[in-house]
Parts: structure tokens; sequence; C-alpha cells
């Protein structure tokens, strides 16, 4: 890796420059602050990152949804943000949270409920914490 | 958010279906397994997936060089693999490491390096932990 494929003023610099992909997004990681365990990866657009900064809340960019969302607006399961971290070529946010019942909208408390086992090339998926805390079925019926 | 939006089958299923992006890409985070901090975020295709499950290595795949990369293969900052965990959609996986020195290619630990602080409209970062443990003028030289 050389350094010309970085930009050394966002590495360095105390600016805050997000750099949105084409399609005006950053990647979010939101882990619980009392435990470190990862919730969720989603997508912050410009206006989602300002609000999650000035409110304290987390908010995000609904890729399938096309639109602005705040955690919880459906569900009641909001974040409240505890500390803000950027990356080196800012293009990815990590939020530590404190996550009222289920960051996942299957209703699980982190969206990283299955372990990865591989045996030889043969991979495969088992259930790390498959309780549900809510039903999405009750959650988000129209 | 309706059900219709996300594949039951992939969210449910104990088969291991990596939903790539267009690009072949999964998105990873890598926590360090002693703290539970966020190390780096950054992407891994088919084939990085694929030996980061069997060798319990950390390989992804650089956007930026478009090339399959074994993490510390220039700079010996390599990292251990201790659990590996996939999200509801399977396309962000979620990899606990032990990291040899530092994650990011600044010489930092962690690239998370600097919070985000916001006082009215103003953000602006600062450094939360800016102690390098290596050089990279040192180490990625050609």
């Amino acid at each position: 890796m050389s350094a010309s494929t970085h930009d050394h003023d966002r590495e360095e610099g105390l600016d805050f420059q997000p750099k949105f992909d084409a399609t005006g997004l950053v990647t979010c990681v939101a882990t619980d602050a009392a435990t470190g365990d990862v919730l969720m990866v989603a997508h912050m657009n410009d206006e989602a990152l300002r609000k999650t900064i000035a409110t304290g809340e987390g908010w995000y960019f609904s890729r399938s949804r096309n639109a602005l969302w705040r955690k919880g607006e459906s569900s009641g399961q909001t974040q409240r943000v505890i500390e803000i971290r950027m990356d080196c070529d800012q293009d990815a946010v990590w939020i530590k949270v404190e996550q009222i019942g289920a960051a996942c909208h299957t209703g699980r408390r982190s969206c990283f409920y299955r372990a990865v086992k591989g045996e030889g090339g043969n991979v495969s998926l088992s259930f790390v914490d498959a309780e549900r805390l809510f039903d999405p079925a009750q959650v988000y019926r129209k």
C-alpha cells in the first residue's frame, strides 16, 4: 500500500471531512457501549450523520427504502449514542450506543446472531443468539 | 420496513449464502477480541472470506489496489481470527481478532483514532489515540 493511495490531510487532520461514496453514504458500525458487541452495520448519508451528532440518537439511511431513518422510529428500539469515532480515511463511522431492546429488524439484540464455521471447504452457520426480543410481524405491520 | 424487503431464507437459514454487492464484496468489521474496540472496517470478496475462514487469518480485498490482501503481508501486523459472525442479511461479517501491533495503515492500533464532537452545527475531530506503533513511511516503502 503506497501512501499515494491515501489522503494524508484527511487521515491526520482534525477537520470533519466525511468521504461519502458515489451514492452519498458512509458505513456505520454500531457497537454496544457496555459489551463491545457489534450490534449492526448500516449506512449514513450526510444528513443522518449530522443528525446523529446533533441529537445523540442513531440515524441512518436505508438503501432499500431510499430514506432517512431514525433507528427505532417504527420499533421503539432506539439508540442513545455514547461516543462517535471516525476512521482514518473518513469513510466509516463507529458509534458506541446504549441500545434499547433489539438492534436487528428480526427482533434479535444484534444482527450478528450467527457464527460462521468452516470444516474443510464446507462452511455453515450456527445460531449464537437466536432469541427474539420482539416479533417483527407485530412490530412492523402496517 | 416491510418483511418483503428482506430475504427470509437468508436471515433464518443456517446455509452460508453471503450476499456480495455489485462489485463482489461484503463489508467486514474487525474488532479486538480482548477489548471489543473496532479496529478496522474493510471489504472481503468471496476468496478473501473463504481464506479467512479456512486459514484463521484476516484476508481482505483492497478496492484501491483491486487485489486480494492478507492483512499484515507488508507490515507484519497480522490478525488471528478468534470468531467469525455473519449478519442477518449476510452482507456484513464481524470478525473478532487478536491483532498483532497496529491494524491501521497509519501505524495506529485502530483506524478509529479520532472522536467526533459536535457543538451546535460545528463538527470537529479530536485524537483519542494518536500513538503510532510503526512508521508507515518505513513499513510500506517499496
